[in-house]
Parts: structure tokens; sequence; C-alpha cells
């Protein structure tokens, strides 16, 4: 099989225009099959303040309502999204920009309401994933990038960046060998949140789950290593968490970063 | 060769969701290729309003700032493009929305200042048109929708959505029995702009230069006149301006609305 890398990219870069020009000329220079999912940087919130809408959060997820959807719809789909595809076609990188609902591409399911209601919110499972008409693009060299949006029954849908580039992984599994990388703000997963460089190089899931209990994950890494389980689970061959700036090193086959496994 | 319509709805639609809604279901209904372009309507200007940035035009076309340029791309290629999208989704027509950047489907001039610096806007010939990637697309039953925005030198240009249109149907005539349907808010071109029922049914070039100069034509269909007549000069077999309620009648053997010919 082909090797195809599924890589994600956070807010902190999209915010730093220098960080992002950067990040997408060594994202362009990859010379497999690649697909980029981004996440919506603080744009979005700024947006909704300029416009009187408050961002509200539960547990630190968005809520997002009818008019916050429009601004992430707008922010993520149109601004941000459009703005990446136009500069990587400079770099010779034939980028096409999707939400979930361009080719019915990432079909989701409106999180059901229990103790909270998320409001305009996707949830979305491999079954979802369009997988052959990406395989397809992928083959005419196109790179999909994805803006962190579902939909479901005419609706768009905001949804998580990191879940959307986990579930597209394991989808593409059967026709790739597809490493995930999921690119943030430090080296990898940290041993010592304090201490940059202690990164832990290599985390199988057996020391993953006695690390677990000692409390020494940072709350933000740990919806990343929940959804790095889920792929690796379920088909991915392998995934990475590291920084943005080494994603060369990290399409190489010696890595920096954290190496997710079984 | 197999037939393609590509059709193009204006403002006046798009700013009325039961216009808009029953629109979609007609456009869906069309069981041949077909492309939609949209235009912009008056969301974006509703936007710029409430975020204090002006909009300003010289002889009826909008000047692009930078403001401007960020304003459009967020509403026409995320926030209009997306539910379009979606909508067509739920009425099992597979439609992916595209701006110009995307795929590099249309490539465009960033448009030279002579006496009016217009900003970020596109100019646009059949050679900025990807056609065999289109016809890729639409050979898999994707349906484009074109939002009005091309690309050059990383950044995305404000482009008129009549333009556009025209362009992409001149380009894709190589591949397709193509029909050009204009979708506006009259029954056709009038001979007399306050009679609504006084629709020419047959407009040949000829009568066109006759009637030109006798000033009968509004101001609004002369740049669509225009593009209707560059198309069908190079290669484009039909060109209709028609009421958008008529579209389904429009795309059959007995149509309303103007058809122009050459």
């Amino acid at each position: 099989m082909n090797k195809l890398f599924i890589i994600k990219i956070g807010g902190n870069v999209l915010d730093n225009p220098q960080a992002l020009s950067s990040f997408l000329k060594d994202f362009a220079s990859i010379k497999e099959s690649k697909i980029l999912i981004h996440g919506g940087g603080k744009i979005a919130t700024k947006l909704g303040d300029q416009l009187g809408i408050e961002s509200k959060y539960i547990n630190g997820r968005r809520i997002t309502d009818a008019q916050t959807l429009d601004v992430v719809t707008m922010v993520y789909g149109g601004l941000v999204n459009k703005q990446i595809v136009a500069t990587l076609q400079t770099l010779n990188c034939n980028a096409m920009g999707f939400t979930g609902a361009d080719g019915n591409l990432i079909k989701a399911v409106k999180r059901p309401v229990k103790d909270i209601d998320y409001g305009f919110v996707g949830d979305v499972k491999e079954e979802g994933v369009n997988a052959s008409l990406l395989s397809l693009l992928l083959k005419q060299d196109i790179v999909p990038v994805f803006a962190p949006l579902t939909h479901a029954d005419g609706s768009m849908l905001n949804t998580n960046a990191d879940t959307i580039a986990s579930v597209l992984s394991v989808a593409l599994s059967k026709h790739f060998d597809v490493r995930l990388i999921f690119c943030f703000e430090k080296k990898g997963v940290l041993m010592d949140v304090n201490d940059p460089d202690s990164v832990i190089t290599h985390l199988p899931k057996n020391r993953y789950d006695e690390l677990l209990p000692k409390g020494i994950f940072a709350d933000g890494i740990l919806p990343k290593l929940e959804n790095a389980y889920t792929a690796i689970q379920t088909g991915v061959k392998e995934v990475l968490i590291g920084e943005a700036k080494d994603l060369v090193k990290n399409t190489g086959p010696v890595t920096e970063g954290t190496l997710i496994t079984i």
C-alpha cells in the first residue's frame, strides 16, 4: 500500500503568520500523498467578539449555537481554509479545501443532548467518511485540506479537528499505510510539563495506562492521546505527536516527538 | 458529447430563504451533469457593516480592499457556499463547494490598476480553468458549487460570478454540450423594462446590435449579455437568461426566458 500522511495543525500555528508560512512550506515539500486538517485558532473568537456573539464553553468545549455556527463556518470553512489553500497553490501543492459536507466526505451525527446541549456539534465515526472519493482525489495528486466542520441533515456541524484527523486516518487505513501526525506547540508528550525537553519518545498503550493515574499528562494532551489510541487500535499504522516545526523530520524514518503504538 | 448545465444564481435568490430552498430543489432534480455558481447577496455587505467596514463601489463594482477580501472570503467561500452544499446533500445531490483556489480550478490575474484600483479583484480567462480536473469530478457525479472567488499568487480574489459562469462554460465546451443559464429576478431580457412580460424570447447577436443603441437594455442586464455573447462566440452551445423559478423548464427542450445565439 502507498504511504499517506494525515497531518493536523492546531490554533497556535494558525495564529502566527510566520509559523504558518514555514509550516506550509514544510507540508508542501512532503512527496507522498498527504491530507491536512486545521483547527480554528483565535480568529473565530475574535470575529465573534466583534459581532457581539459571546463564546460559551462547557468543560473546555465550545457550545455552538446558531450564530456561533455561522461564525465558525465563515472563519474555519471560508477564511482560514481558503488562505491555506491559496498559499499551498503557490508552493506547487494542489490543495483542495473541504468541509465534511463537500462531496459528503464526512457525514456526522449532531451530538445528542444528555446533560449538556453542545448545540451544532458533530460526532464522527469511520463509517461517515467517504474513503473511496478521498482515495480517488489523492490518486489525482489532490491534497485535501479539511476545516473542522462536518454536516448532517442539511446543517454544518462544528467538529473537533483532532477527532476528524483520527477518523479520517482509520477510514483511509484500508487504502493506505497511514501515519497520523498531530502537530502542536510542544516537542511531544512530556514526562514533566515544566520541562519542554522531557519528551516521551515512545508511548505504547500499556505504558500510557500506567502513567495515566499518576496525573502526569496535561489536560490539553489527553483528548489527543485518546484519539491516538483509538486510531492505532483500529488500523492506523503509526501515530505521532510532535511539534509543528519538526514536521519534515516526523515524516521520515527517524522521528522526533512521541510515537504511539499499541 | 454529454450535456452539462452551468447555472448561475444571483443575490436576490440567496437573500430569500424560501426562494433559495425552492431553487435548490429544482437544481438537485436536474438529471444531467451540472455546475452551480452563486453570487454573494447582501450578507457580505451586512457583515461588513457590522464590522465597520464600508462597502465601496466604483461604476457598480465593489472595490475589494484587504478587509473586504476577508469578508467576502468568509461569506461567499464559507457561509453561503457551505449552506448551499449542505442543503444539496440532503437532496441527494453530491455537491462539492469550491473557490477557484481549490484544486487550482480557476486561476485568475489580479486586475491591473489603470484609472481605478479595484483591489483584490480577479480577471479570469478560459486558460485559467482546470477543465480536466472538473471533467473528472463531473464524471464521478460530483456537482461543483462555485463561490465567486478565484486566486492568484497566494491571494484569494473577488470575482464576478457571471464572468466565472461564462468562462467555465467556454472551457468545458470542449468536453461537454454546455447550456449556460443565468438565473435572475426577471423572466428574461425585457423589450420594455416596465413590462415584466415583454420577454425577448430569442436574441441573436445581430438583433442585439440593433437594439443596443436604442438604450432599451437595463444597466444590470448589460454585463450578463456581454458575458453571454462572449460565451456563445467561443464554443458554448446555448445560453439562456431567465427567472430562477423557471429553472426546470429552462433545462428542457422548450424554454422560457431569453435564448442567446450567434
